[in-house]
């Protein structure tokens, strides 16, 4: 008799982003937040402070009530919390077996290997020679810790062993295992998100084009300018085959390279991501209403633009020590301003700006220019 | 260097469904609810648990950090609570000098005589002979408590001033005041749906059709079908007319009766309204975010429709007990459902769903067929 109850681990704006389509479902969302000042903290229904580390704190949130479904907003969750998932008997959604294929970069582009999808050449790196004699083939190329890594932490470009050695050094002494890929000639980044429920139903969003600066992704628009029909049904497709491959539930995103001879994977995310917000105003149903449904196991809803173009502009943190007074100061009524009740450091995310419309330029200009009101009323 | 803090009194689905905008757009909403079972309770950032009668409830609303503003989700604000406000220095929005027209039907049809605007032939009655002269000049009529009507209640069709005897002793002796009103012959009922912010500005949402059923809302379509384009501007500017000589700051809903004559002012809401639901789905600027915005004086957003059509369905309570096992069984992906977090009893509003289309009759019969399902899986 009562609603479904979602249990989220994590309490940044990707949780927060959740409760408004979870509000609208009448479904109860509990959120495990590292503290009250969390951003999913005071939007949750039922907050749970804690850390995923702690057993307590995870008991608490699995106590009845119990959830109908745990889920994450990040992809560092403990082995041990899915098993005391499993044990309270509530389902983990994605599971295991198909986290760690977004957990671990090694792991997934083995995956990719053997599903015949597009990797970069790649290789497994323990020793400085594993690394020089990829490089002698490959030239200048990316090094990557398989696990920890996100928004341009945990990659390194690098020519040399030399450059990799506190990394290889790290890694002789457990720390997190290395693996070098080829740098791929992109000519842009793309990313295709689906959704699938147990039961096997999927759905895409059209694809977008992800614009990264610093390796953090700036803008996003959808769907990307340009992309020709053949190369959205490939994107689309190697999204739906990786999340049935993988056994993937709830949303999994697709970071693609596109170059002159095609696509290439370049991360998956198994959670609501950065190049998904535009589907809050911009599609008929959100990552974050979409990922809810799909754990339940809820039928899924349609993906549908409801613009020509939609751009989403991520606000970084700039000048202002807090936002508010930039609700006051974007004059563009078609401005959606996101913000993420974070407090502002330089350069983290801390809410987005999302426009749509009929023309994809002035789109992506409103958009921009939004965003840099919020982030400092115009100023840089 | 705190988030503007709005303050809501009412914990109903109006106050609940502020939140998701609240969230968005990292607006603290502290909302006065009767109980913790409220449907606002869980989804607000934050809960005082009172009645607004209760002048310690009140006080505790309005404590450090004090809110930026105090709003309503119902009309029936007791002034001894605007007061509080005053007292506190936080401006109550809508003020007394605007809300009096929506809380007596009297003073609002005098004021709409003296704004020259339409309204049908009417006058306060305190004597059965007041009224049987009002029914011997014009038929049966409409007779209405001046306060404390909604959803049909406080209203009644009679043909003599037997029919009222209880209403008129009533009124004698100390009840509410009545007004009876001329049946309007109207081919349909409208709503026209305007926001104000206290430095003037003002927006309309397109003209809406509204059905009714035994005297609730039961379907609204937006924009309103066939609806010339003279009357539509006519009943936008009757909307904006009013907000702004009435004072009005936040939404106001006019209800309207077209007729083959012309428009006739109904009712007036100054809050969001069920006629505006559909702009949660539909608008790109919902009536929830846009009553946020001007409550704060913030500038307000764009009113433009995402699609031809939304139309949006109420659902009324019906044979489920829980809701819950509804969001299953809708099959349409394009059905937005939005669920209360009542108690469902016979007839109340527990929820709606609205769906966006390019076809008029097509969306309607999906979104009628969607609610359906939501109060009893489509039996009845």
């Amino acid at each position: 008799m009562t609603p479904p109850i979602v249990a989220v681990i994590g309490g940044g704006q990707l949780a927060r982003m959740m409760a408004p389509a979870a509000t609208a479902l009448g479904i109860t969302l509990r959120v495990l937040v590292e503290s009250d000042q969390a951003a999913a903290a005071a939007s949750s229904h039922e907050a749970v402070i804690g850390l995923p580390t702690d057993p307590d704190a995870v008991a608490r949130l699995l106590a009845a009530p119990h959830p109908d479904v745990v889920t994450w907003e990040h992809e560092h969750i403990p082995a041990e919390v899915v098993e005391a998932c499993e044990a309270a008997g509530v389902p983990a959604r994605p599971g295991l077996g198909a986290l760690r294929f977004a957990q671990d970069k090694i792991d997934m582009r083995a995956r990719m290997d053997e599903l015949g999808l597009p990797n970069p050449a790649w290789r497994q790196v323990s020793t400085a020679s594993d690394l020089e004699a990829f490089l002698a083939e490959h030239g200048t190329a990316v090094l990557k810790t398989a696990r920890g890594g996100y928004d341009g932490k945990g990659v390194r470009v690098v020519s040399s062993a030399a450059q990799a050695r506190d990394w290889l050094d790290a890694a002789a002494n457990g720390g997190p295992r290395l693996l070098v890929e080829a740098k791929v000639p992109f000519t842009r980044e793309l990313a295709a998100q689906v959704a699938r429920r147990p039961s096997g139903e999927t759905r895409t969003w059209p694809v977008v084009e992800s614009i990264q600066r610093d390796g953090v992704c700036s803008e996003v628009t959808a769907p990307a300018p340009g992309l020709s029909a053949e190369r959205s049904a490939q994107a689309r497709a190697i999204a739906e085959r990786i999340a049935t491959e993988l056994d993937v539930t709830g949303v999994l995103a697709v970071e693609l390279f596109e170059t002159d001879a095609g696509l290439v994977v370049n991360e998956l995310a198994m959670r609501p991501h950065n190049s998904g917000h535009w589907t809050i105003d911009g599609a008929v149903t959100s990552q974050f209403e979409q990922h809810l449904r799909a754990v339940l196991d809820l039928p899924l809803g349609d993906t549908a633009p409801l613009a020509p173009w939609t751009v989403m502009a991520n606000v970084l943190g700039g000048t202002r020590a807090s936002l508010g007074e930039a609700l006051g100061e974007v004059a563009d009524p078609g401005a959606k301003i996101h913000l993420y009740g974070k407090g502002v450091r330089p350069g983290r995310k801390v809410g987005h700006v999302t426009v749509t419309g009929a023309d994809a330029r002035e789109t992506y200009d409103r958009a921009v220019a939004a965003a840099a009101i919020v982030r400092d009323g115009g100023a840089a």
